[in-house]
C-alpha cells in the first residue's frame, strides 16, 4: 500500500470529483458501503482468482470478514435487501478504496480506488450502451487524450459450453485461464471435459476472432458459432449494443474480442475493459451480471455495471502527460511584525477566508524577512504584513510576492484588492 | 458497520467537501494514507483504550496489520519519513474512514469517517488557536447552528504528576479513567502511586474546576496548582491560546475543564472536544502532541491537530434539523416512443449532458405513459419525448412534469430551454 502526497492526492480527488459529476449527469445516486463485509458475501461469486487474493480475517466477534475486493457484491447486497422495493431501473454509484493482495507492480497496489456504476433492472442493450458511454464521458472528463475499449460477450463462450453440456466449474476454470491469455491451459481444461470435436473446433476458431471492424468481426463470430443458438443470440446482443453506441454519435475506439473473458465469475453478458496506449493495465472494467442479485436473495434482477480505477486513470494521465494544471486560487500568508499583533493577524485571516481567500497565518513567530522568504519559496502569491502603525489607520501592507511590490491597503478593501490583482 | 443510502451519502459528501474547503482556506494540503497499516505503528501511542478496540489481523505475508483507528499516527509517520525534509510549519489534511471495534450505539459505529488537520512544526499558541478556529469554520460551514468547545490542557495534570514523581504508565491509567469520568477509580490509582497529601488535595480541587468564564477558571486553576511550576506554565499556555482566539474576534462557546483528559496517550498540551446540544457524543477532538513524531523516528517536532467525525456532524445536523436543502440541478428523462429511436435518445442525452443537464435515458423500453409516470413519481423535472415526426424537424417534445405542460422544442434550443424554465 502507499501514500499519496499533496500533488497526487489532489489529482486523485480531481478524478473522484469527475466520477461523481458523471454519476450526476447520468442519474446515478451515490451510496456508501463498508470497507469490511462478511467473507461469505464478498467471496460468493468473486471467482477463485479474486478470492485467493482477498484480505480475510476474523473480527473480534469471531466472524469471518474481509476487505472488499470490489464493489459489485456490496451493491448487489443493497439491491437484494434494503433497496429491494425501489422502482427499477435503479442507477447506483459508489467510489472508494478496494483491497487485493497482489504482488505490487506498476499501477497495481494492494489498496486502490474505484468509481463504480451499476444500472439495475434492465435487460436491454441500451443499458449496456449507457455503461460504455458514461465510461467514455469519465475518461474524457478526467483529461485522457484517448482510450480504447476491449469488448466481448460471456454469452458466446457460455452458449457453446452450455450446449456442449460442460459443467459450470469447468467453464469458470477455462474462462479464467482465457482471461489470463493462457489459451493452451484453457484448452487442456476444455478437452478434459470431453467436449465434442465440433465444439473444440468452434472454440479454437472463435478465440482468434478480434478486431476494430465491429460489424465484420460480429459477422465472422456468428458464422463461427452458427451451430450454437445461445451463442448466436449473444453475438446479436453485442451487435445491438455497439449499434446503439454508434447511433448515439459517440465515437469509441472499440476492439471486439471473441475470446475475451474476465476474472469475475458473475458476468452473464457483455464484458468490457478500457485501456490507454502504452499502459498495459486496464483503467476500467465491467459487464452484465443478470444473476448476481438473485444469488444474494433478491428477486431475479438483470444488471450491468462498470468500475474504473481512479489511481489507474491518474497513471494514464501521467503517462499521457495530460494531467490538468490545477487552477489554484490566490494564496496569502499573514505575517504580524510583533507577537502583540498575532490576534489581529488571526482576525484578518478569518476576514479573508470569509471572502474565499486561502490564508496561512505565520505560526512560528519568525522574523518578517524569514517568513516572507519561506512564503516566496512555497509559491504563495501575497503577504499581508500586519504592523502597529498601519493598523491604527485600519490598513495593512500588502506585498505581491511575485512582483516584489508592496503597498498599503485599507482592510475593508483587502479581499477585493487581492482578488483583482 | 452500515450503509449510507443516497440521501445520507449525499450529506456525507457535502460535509466532506466542506472539510476540504476549510483545508484549502487555511492552507492545509491533502494527503491520502492507507486504511491498513502496521499494527506496531498504529498501536505505538494510541493508548490501551483504543488499542484494545483495533481491527488487527495478519496479512497474507504474515505481518501484523490493523485498520487505522485514527489518522494521527499515519500523518506522524509521513512527517518522520517521506516529508522529513519539508519546511515547517507543515499543514496537512486528510479525510476518510476509521475503524474501532466499539459496541454499536447511537452515533458510534465500527466504521466512521473523519476529517483530520495537523499543524506541524510550531510550539506557539497561535497554532493551537488555529485548530480551534478552523473547527469553528467547519462546524458553521456544514450548517450547525451552534457548537460548544470543551478545552483542557494535559500539561496541568502531567505537571503535577511529574513533579510528584508518578510513573508514566500510572499517569496514563489515571488519565484514561478521568477521560471516562471514573474519578473514583482514577484517584484510587493515584493514591496507590504514593502521591503526597498536597498532590492529592491539589488534584481533588483541580478536577472540580470548570466553567465558561475562561479567565476566572484559569485564575482558579493557577491558584490551585501554584506549587507545581510546569502545571502553572500549562495554564498560562491555555490562557494565551484562548486569548488569541478571542482577539481574532471569533466567538466560541468555550468551557474550560481542568480535569479534562482524552483517551489517546500522545497528547502533551491543549486538548479539545466539540459538542452540539442534545447529542452526548463529541463531534470532534484533538490537541497538541509534541513528542509523537520523534517517536516514529523523526526529528523532535511539535505538532497540534484535530479530527472531526463526518458522520457525527451529519447526526448533529439531523438533530438540529438544519441539514441544508440540497440544490439539485434540473433533471431530465429521455423517452423514445419506439425502439428504433433509442440511438437518437442516447445521442440527445449526450448533448444535454455536455450542457450540464442531469439526464436519464429510459432503459426499460416501457410505454411512454408508463415511463412518464415513473419519472413523475421520482421527482424528475422534465421529459424529452423523442418521436419520429418531431425528429424529422430536428425537434422533440419537452414535457414539464410538474406543470404537466408539453411543447415542441428545436434540439438546438433544448439545453437553453431546460435551463431557463
Amino acid at each position: 500500500m502507499r501514500d499519496f502526497l499533496p500533488e497526487e492526492a489532489h489529482l486523485m480527488k480531481f478524478i473522484e470529483d469527475k466520477a461523481r459529476r458523471v454519476a450526476q449527469l447520468y442519474g446515478y445516486k451515490e451510496v456508501i458501503t463498508p470497507v469490511v463485509e462478511s467473507y461469505e458475501l464478498l467471496s460468493a461469486k468473486a471467482g477463485e482468482e479474486v478470492r485467493s487474493r482477498m484480505f480475510v480475517f476474523k473480527d473480534l466477534g469471531g466472524r469471518d470478514v474481509a476487505l472488499r475486493p470490489e464493489f459489485t457484491a456490496s451493491v448487489a447486497r443493497l439491491v437484494a435487501t434494503v433497496l429491494r422495493n425501489e422502482a427499477k431501473p435503479l442507477r447506483l454509484f459508489c467510489v472508494g478504496s478496494i483491497y487485493r493482495y497482489d504482488e505490487p507492480q506498476r499501477g497495481r497496489y494492494r489498496e486502490f480506488w474505484q468509481s463504480n456504476y451499476e444500472l439495475i433492472g434492465s435487460t436491454k442493450p441500451e443499458a449496456d450502451a449507457e455503461i460504455l458511454l458514461l465510461t467514455d464521458s469519465l475518461m474524457k472528463g478526467a483529461g485522457l487524450l484517448s482510450c480504447a475499449f476491449k469488448i466481448g460477450h460471456v454469452g458466446v463462450l457460455r452458449g457453446i459450453f452450455d450446449q456442449e453440456g460442460i459443467k459450470d466449474d469447468a467453464q469458470s476454470r477455462a474462462m479464467q485461464l482465457m482471461d489470463k491469455k493462457q489459451y493452451d491451459d484453457a484448452f487442456r481444461v476444455i478437452r478434459e471435459t470431453g467436449m465434442t470435436a465440433r465444439g473444440l473446433q468452434t472454440l479454437e476458431r472463435l478465440v482468434q476472432l478480434r478486431g476494430k471492424d465491429v460489424k465484420g468481426v460480429a459477422k465472422e463470430m456468428k458464422d463461427c458459432v452458427r451451430d450454437y443458438g445461445k451463442a448466436v443470440s449473444a453475438v446479436e446482443n453485442l451487435e445491438e449494443i455497439l449499434e446503439l453506441v454508434s447511433r448515439s454519435r459517440t465515437t469509441l475506439d472499440v476492439t471486439v474480442e471473441a475470446g475475451f473473458a474476465r476474472g469475475l465469475e458473475y458476468y452473464t453478458g457483455m464484458i468490457v475493459e478500457v485501456y490507454v496506449p502504452d499502459l498495459n493495465i486496464a483503467l476500467g472494467g465491467g459487464g452484465r451480471y443478470d444473476r448476481l442479485i438473485e444469488l444474494f436473495g433478491g428477486e431475479p434482477t438483470p444488471a450491468v455495471g462498470i468500475a474504473h480505477g481512479i489511481d489507474r486513470i491518474m497513471l494514464g494521465l501521467q503517462e499521457q502527460k495530460t494531467a490538468l494544471k490545477v487552477e489554484e486560487e490566490k494564496s496569502v500568508v499573514i505575517v504580524p511584525i510583533s507577537p502583540s499583533l498575532i490576534g489581529d493577524a488571526l482576525r484578518l485571516a478569518q476576514l479573508l477566508r470569509t471572502g474565499g481567500v486561502h490564508v496561512e497565518v505565520e505560526a512560528m513567530r519568525r522574523k518578517t524577512s524569514k517568513a516572507l522568504e519561506d512564503a516566496n519559496r512555497k509559491g504563495v502569491d501575497f503577504a499581508v504584513i500586519v504592523g502597529e502603525k498601519e493598523l491604527k489607520e485600519d490598513a495593512v501592507a500588502l506585498r505581491d510576492l511575485r512582483k516584489r511590490e508592496q503597498k498599503a491597503v485599507k482592510i475593508e478593501k483587502l479581499v477585493e484588492t487581492i482578488r483583482q490583482v
